[in-house]
């Protein structure tokens, strides 16, 4: 088998069977097929697309190209959530514990952000003294005694899909939508839970802006998730704003917790409710949506989600008392509200600028080397739809620097549009795909 | 700039400009830009096209990546002659001579070959002691004093192009009519000629199966050359079985020094005399056509081209005592008839299956490395519209190992068909392009 071959193959439009999607990720992986060549794939790809066949077959040979985690040891479903990435979007610190709370497994891998504010586990790492850095072992007895636990992504979880996507990051071939669906599929089948529910944003501040984008991804990862034996739903849901009202890495833990005490942005909680439901129906724990929905309420109500949180913090070695105190998470020096310079409507916030804006501050990373200040960013007082006189306070901005702040400000208020009327509110749950 | 944009310009389907082209270019030599970002972007060329705009930026970009030979140290009009290439193709041998003895400078560089036969280079050194690796200003002295010269390409002759076409060739993206017209005409650009005529190859031994795809290469060369301020015509002609009867160096030497004896092949005659036509016309040696093919003819007839021939080898080292007794050029040891084992018209004749019939007997190159032997090859007793009966002697093999010429033989008989009778004869000249 030769790789000219298969790149002739597809830039003439046939389909690549298994076995010759197999070569191609294996010998690549192992440095035997030269970058030029998978460019010259990747940009052929991207103009004959992949059949569902050709996908599942390149999803399964990326997700088989390093370790396969077995999660057999923990008893029960096993379930994941992933996020398409979105500004502000701290979910999986609020919905695992109130998913874990109702006695769903959670065994999540995650990884470290790039742009806007961190990841998932940078988020984490606002309580002092948390770690992702621990062995599978350690990760799938802390599962079992606990019922959640998160882990870093190793270097051999889906190396292929690693080397892969930093090509595809350079050569313009990063917006086909198998190659999407696969990158995310290869990684989430490897990390071995049996139930994965997808959150795939859409909107302005989203990959997909558009929703028909975002439904045909969910599908494509749906169709991928079922077809290697793994319940998969994906909610298709809106990022046409910033979700909730913090957008920074410890501010967006305080609102986590706080929503896990009942204090929540109603679009948020709607977040974590209908993803929450989705997870126990995926894994059997719920029969109706419901019941599912009724099992997550207690779970906030009686205070256990935020128990769990609290154990969860502290077996992977952070304060747990932070949980209960938000004091004791990383404050920033300055804290200065911005003022509305125009009296109307607010008939858009660019999610994307405003996410700028937190980086701007020190709370995302340029490059992937950078130092992620975690106590910085904005929490809105308004959203699209509020009426707002001048000088009414739009957000607060939390800052280390004068001269950031000041940037980020102007900039922030270059991110808002005003109006006379309330533009038309889109549903936030766009549709469930399973 | 950067060429990640660029790449994602021409994916989406917008032209490049030619500061756009010239970077990327001017980079990509310099080894600024990688060959993977290079491999997307040929493999989005090959689905988006070029305008004729960005055709002739990158044709002029490549040409002026290194040296441009200034033959303006040469007085006249310099003209210059170029094949797509097929079997059998030892046209510049005759027609160089022919031309020059009706007066017209020749000043030509030109490249060895892969595969088939050698290329017009290989082919000259069957004359023992010829060499082109002369120095351009012993290049243009002879140019100067006996009109025609011929010099190997310089490496650094339109780098850009060698680079390019070595990447293009492994990643499945040589096929584009822009990226192969470009190719050809940036290296003839930066040779310095002022009179350019292309031979543009067409049917089953030709790069350009179709006749519609040679036309539409030769309007491109002949679009790009103008362009550039040259004289450029194009003939289209046929490859549908080789050219005249000798496939092999040395013996399609002799065939060439038969021509110029006035005993040539019909269609080998036919399309030397073309090209000398336009080429006279085109270098301003000639008014009409009538004019240029008697001018033509005398120089065969009075044996001045012959004489011009055997001025030139001799100017470059060759033994010139071959060009009147062909016996001194390389003579294999073996010569054997292949008989027909079947009665009827002649068919077809699959032109790269006899190319490979002479590559099997040692006349080609397998890797650029490869050791030429001279002396091998073929030659037709009979061609496309010849009645043969069981036993005619079709060809006579020329070899220097019986094993190699037992499989050349079965090769040979298998790539020739028979049937009731003749094909309609298309025309051996298609058009003229200019």
């Amino acid at each position: 088998m030769r790789m000219y071959d298969l790149i002739m193959k597809k830039r003439n439009g046939a389909a690549l069977d298994a076995e010759e999607i197999d070569y191609m990720i294996r010998e690549y992986t192992a440095d035997k097929i030269p970058d030029y060549q998978m460019a010259a794939m990747m940009m052929a790809v991207y103009f004959r697309g992949m059949t569902k066949e050709e996908t599942a077959a390149l999803t399964m040979a990326m997700a088989h190209s390093g370790d396969m985690l077995d999660l057999s040891a923990v008893e029960g479903v096993k379930a994941d959530k992933h996020s398409t990435g979105g500004v502000g979007d701290k979910t999986s610190i609020a919905l695992m514990p109130m998913v874990a709370a109702c006695g769903l497994k959670i065994a999540k891998m995650s990884g470290r952000g790039l742009g806007h504010t961190g990841g998932t586990i940078d988020k984490l790492e606002s309580f002092p003294g948390f770690s992702t850095g621990i062995s599978t072992a350690q990760f799938m007895e802390q599962v079992n005694r606990i019922g959640i636990s998160i882990m870093g992504q190793t270097l051999s979880l889906a190396p292929a899909d690693k080397k892969l996507y930093a090509l595809r990051d350079v050569t313009a071939t990063v917006d086909n939508l198998s190659l999407i669906a696969s990158s995310i599929m290869s990684k989430k089948l490897a990390s071995g839970a049996d139930a994965i529910v997808l959150d795939v944003k859409t909107g302005s501040g989203a990959f997909m802006k558009k929703e028909e984008d975002a439904f045909a991804l969910a599908r494509e990862m749906v169709m991928l998730g079922n077809h290697a034996g793994r319940k998969t739903i994906a909610v298709v849901t809106d990022m046409d704003q910033p979700l909730g009202l913090a957008v920074g890495n410890a501010l967006e833990v305080k609102e986590a917790i706080e929503t896990l005490r009942g204090n929540g942005p109603e679009d948020f909680l709607t977040l974590c409710m209908t993803l929450g439901t989705q997870m126990l129906l995926a894994g059997g724990k719920a029969e109706t949506e419901a019941q599912a929905e009724a099992m997550l309420r207690k779970v906030i109500e009686d205070g256990s989600a935020l128990r769990k949180l609290a154990q969860f913090v502290e077996a992977q070695g952070g304060d747990a008392a932070a949980v209960y105190d938000t004091s004791l998470l990383p404050q920033a020096e300055i804290v200065e509200e911005v003022y509305a310079r125009e009296e109307g409507c607010l008939t858009r916030m660019v999610c994307d600028e405003i996410g700028t804006c937190a980086l701007m501050l020190g709370g995302g990373r340029e490059t992937k080397d950078s130092e992620i200040d975690l106590s910085v960013g904005i929490v809105l007082h308004k959203k699209v739809g509020d009426y707002v006189k001048k000088g009414d306070a739009l957000a607060a901005i939390y800052a280390n620097d004068a001269g950031k702040l000041a940037a980020a400000r102007e900039r922030f208020l270059k991110a808002c549009y005003f109006g006379e009327k309330a533009p038309d509110a889109g549903k936030f749950i766009k549709g469930i795909v399973r």
